[in-house]
């Protein structure tokens, strides 16, 4: 093994559930270790200290005329439950095939400590080329819920000129890959009520609104046929696609066949007149997370429920504004709710969708970095989910964060098994020592 | 207290509570008082055994030339949970405002031992003028699941010309009613899956038909915009309603304003071109009972379910056909659901309508019996719900059921505070009485 792997297996050893109190101890724990290895490779290394689990910060010394670029991970994990589909102890990472099998090994510890591994390789040969602010935090796991404010006390000290990110994947393997954009969110739960109470409906049926029938409606009247969402100006502030994003991503290899397998949806279904990648990174959805109403157990209940919800989710994209989507989704259920019922509609957390230019000055640098690491040009792509962190960068610090992420398909992030590619581990240091060569050339702001 | 009410309170003292094993003993002491009472008046009263709890039958001497009446009842009861909200224990029976309150009072003691009293009575006087059928089951309340058997293997002794039924409601307060139709109903579960396993609706919205979504349309696909139900030739053997029934109707002092009180709904909607009444009563629907997909807990959850389903059940009226019909919603359903689901659907349970002639000879003779007892004419009126033993009664005895019920608005059956008015339980008495005699006057088949 070599000595960059039993450095990672060492920090893959630390239970760092930043979820579950029961691992507060080790979660510390793992952010000091971290903090010992960056102080140790002669950086700045602070630990400080949050109302949750601690943010360490490693600096080099920092001088005028070079770029500061930020590279954020996080050392916290998921749960490991359920335990006893893993094939190896979560917290005993292994090398089996050619990957490092263990909980953290893709999502984040294994890419974040590839970078510290490149920082620290670079360190050997002499200064680094950049200005570096290294930000790992321990609660990325559970929403990063004091990042932000985090953020805003510290605002000059981590003033940067763009950020890496090394914390989503690869289209496949091989396949060097740079997302620039994420979908927005917004959410809403809808509530309808009906008669006072739960009714016989045999001796009431046919005269009252069944509030189960009455939600049905409200969903269905979400898309039209074309399978585009059909609320009242929903569309209105959509940017469209550019043609050589569309150009591009038809090189992307990834699509239908591929969505089909990951899924195991029995077909692609969605907006008329755009592709599966085009649906899933820069157009934006309807969706139901959840409804519920009546009676949902073993056999039948001849019962009209008094009330039915739906959880609704909007995943946005620029230029949607959550607030407008928000009031615009509001008044298309009120306006389909059939009558005779009542309708509340309860508003959601919401992120705003976000895009970079990946070929901007930074973007190009870091498109360089992946092409020579991986021996072929990137594919640029934008991602489906949410990062919120990532507007959080972009509103607070005015930086722009390039997504260079080496997770692959199968990797089980979240779940049993998860497991990192050790060649990816190794790219990973390669690209880091490249990135910042690359990005020190560009203009410092 | 009247001797009368004395004994009834002895028989609400048993907690026949037929669906909770743990009161088994007193179901079957609450049946060996019954069979005690019946051949205490003279009256030849058999306890029968079944694989749950015994049937009484107690029968006076028959002979020829008269016509043969049962009167069915049910001596079990419903349980009592919620017992903190009973204002005084459910079988410690009490008289309060001319009620008698406790479990059982309305649902079913109270009103079938109006009639074993009324029959004392008769006894009393000399001999019946007909031949009697007493017969009392102590599984109603858990779907009278030995009752059919027990009519099968006992067919010729149970044989007869009509069924006296006491087990449905009044109107309003004084207002005799007869029912003499009931709904039918078939059920079904529609079963929609997508995915092969929760989706992140963020990673993989937009291109995937959701499931939760999926089972929406379905739900919306039901009816049409009059409120009709949406299935092809769901109407096509629907039985007109006659036009003295409807100008009956108008008459009888119930409507949208008390329906309305009693559901707390906000408005009646139901098949255009139809009162309240005569969509509860003769008007098929199509209810949703349930609805269940995806996150239902507290917050949000950006999931795609992999599955939904929906519990649909439909109520029939004369001359429309369960299987016929449940063939029907299933193309329907089939016809309905989206591409990139994949639908099941699983049929239910099913019950015939019922309808039978209010103004048949014995139809006219308990019509007589009640504006006797009551002092006015009678409403005659049909039933929303399904009584399942009706229909049974009908196919294998061959004998209509006249609903000759004494239950008032507010009487809480199958709740806490279930209570009989004193005054519909002395009516009861008489109209038994009353029954019996004009009954006697009809031609025997």
């Amino acid at each position: 093994m070599t000595p960059e792997l039993s450095q990672l297996f060492e920090f893959l050893r630390f239970p760092s559930i930043s979820t579950d109190s029961a691992y507060s101890g080790d979660v510390r724990a793992c952010a000091e270790w971290l903090q010992a290895k960056l102080s140790g490779m002669g950086l700045d290394a602070q630990l400080h200290e949050t109302p949750g689990h601690p943010i360490v910060v490693a600096k080099n010394e920092h001088r005028d005329g070079v770029p500061t670029v930020m590279i954020y991970g996080h050392y916290d994990v998921q749960p490991v439950d359920p335990v006893e589909l893993w094939d190896s102890p979560p917290f005993e990472p292994e090398l089996r095939d050619g990957k490092i099998w263990g909980r953290g090994s893709t999502d984040n510890k294994g890419q974040m400590f590839a970078h510290v591994l490149g920082v620290e390789k670079a360190l050997q040969q002499g200064e680094l080329p950049v200005n570096l602010i290294l930000l790992f935090e321990g609660e990325e796991e559970i929403g990063s819920k004091n990042l932000p404010a985090f953020l805003e006390a510290h605002r000059d000290e981590l003033k940067c000129d763009v950020i890496a990110v090394s914390d989503t994947g690869m289209v496949a393997p091989g396949v060097p890959t740079m997302g620039y954009g994420l979908r927005g969110i917004t959410c809403g739960e809808v509530l309808i009520k009906g008669p006072s109470g739960d009714l016989h409906s045999g001796v009431y049926g046919g005269s009252v609104m069944n509030p189960a029938t009455a939600i049905g409606r409200v969903i269905a009247s979400l898309h039209d046929a074309d399978e585009r969402v059909a609320i009242d100006g929903f569309y209105d502030d959509v940017r469209d696609l550019e043609t050589w994003e569309r150009e591009m991503w038809e090189t992307v290899p990834f699509g239908e066949k591929q969505y089909l397998e990951e899924t195991g949806a029995p077909a692609a279904v969605g907006e008329a007149g755009y592709s599966v990648k085009e649906r899933l990174w820069a157009r934006p959805t309807a969706e139901v997370n959840g409804v519920g109403a009546g009676y949902q157990g073993e056999g039948s209940k001849t019962v009209i429920a008094s009330e039915a919800m739906a959880k609704l989710s909007f995943r946005l994209v620029p230029d949607q504004d959550p607030d407008d989507i928000l009031r615009k989704v509001e008044a298309h259920v009120m306006k389909h709710a059939p009558e005779g019922v009542t309708v509340e509609f309860v508003p959601g957390h919401s992120g705003e969708p976000y895009l970079s230019d990946p070929n901007s000055e930074f973007g190009k640098a870091a498109q360089s970095a992946l092409a020579e690491t991986f021996g072929r040009e990137p594919v640029l792509i934008r991602e489906g989910g949410s990062i919120p962190i990532i507007n959080t960068f972009k509103s607070i610090l005015g930086a722009d964060s390039l997504m260079l992420g080496l997770a692959l398909p199968g990797c089980q992030i979240h779940a049993p098994n998860e497991n990192f590619h050790v060649a990816n581990f190794e790219a990973g240091i390669e690209l880091n020592q490249l990135l910042l060569k690359k990005l020190a050339a560009c203009s410092a702001k």
